[in-house]
């Protein structure tokens, strides 16, 4: 799935942009995958193991990997997009959001609030028409920060070791 | 994505058969969903709407709508595995569930439970390491039926209409 283009957001005075993610940008998705307080415990695996991942997202015409960059070009954001069609809800095709990470330096810019409006445009022009994500019950800012984009907490997210 | 095979349950003198659903199974499908507490007010959508919608999951490769046939060969049970590759928790493959619905007429047969069985031994097969599925708050059955499958109520599902 293609971008059409970068996106370029500008906010109190600094400025990011949106792009798809390459290969190159792998090392430094991983790195913010595992800077956090959760998942500093699950992101062990070495980057072969990534690669092969990154791969079968790449080719995944309903995948796309996002990587957001500063002005020195350094990745410090990422979220991956799903969409998937359903019969559900009356046919809605949905847009999943998963594994979204800012780093540290960029809190307080309003990137976090940027990169969701531009998720849910993008989603919007890909035929979604209800965006849902999941996050961990004890990520309690994360809930705040979605109550205030205008998500309803209205569902149980399980999940089970295969 | 094909099935391989069909697969047969044996399940108190009852048998089921899982089968990829096919556009002739959709009415009968589109009919579970909207036989439901939620679903009622959800699927008021014209057959042209779900038909294109079947198509389109039909298409993905990583899509499989599973249609469950009793001996009388009605569609008697649903469900929609998704799976999803990702780069996190160790570039873990997810197996999404949803649009699970299970007929009145076959409840207390177990085919609810080795339905999901089923559903996870197709992800491993399919290299998924995470089985994930949310359900609204209030199906408080749901909850208890996930729960001794194995399941842990872990995160909070939030959805937001685009």
């Amino acid at each position: 799935m293609t971008m059409g283009s970068m996106h370029t957001l500008e906010l109190a005075g600094r400025r990011f942009t949106i792009t798809r993610a390459s290969a190159e940008d792998l090392l430094a998705i991983v790195a913010l995958l595992a800077d956090d307080v959760l998942g500093r415990d699950r992101e062990g695996a070495g980057m072969a193991t990534y690669e092969r991942a990154f791969h079968q997202i790449d080719q995944d015409e309903n995948q796309l990997l996002v990587a957001v960059r500063d002005a020195d070009d350094r990745v410090v954001a990422t979220m991956q997009l799903t969409l998937i069609p359903s019969l559900s809800r009356a046919g809605a095709t949905r847009l999943q959001i998963e594994a979204v990470r800012v780093a540290e330096s960029t809190r307080g810019s309003g990137l976090g609030t940027a990169l969701f409006r531009w998720a849910h445009e993008w989603g919007r022009e890909h035929g979604a028409t209800l965006a849902q994500l999941t996050t961990d019950s004890s990520r309690t800012d994360a809930h705040r920060f979605y109550d205030r984009l205008g998500y309803l907490p209205s569902h149980v997210g399980f999940k089970l070791p295969l």
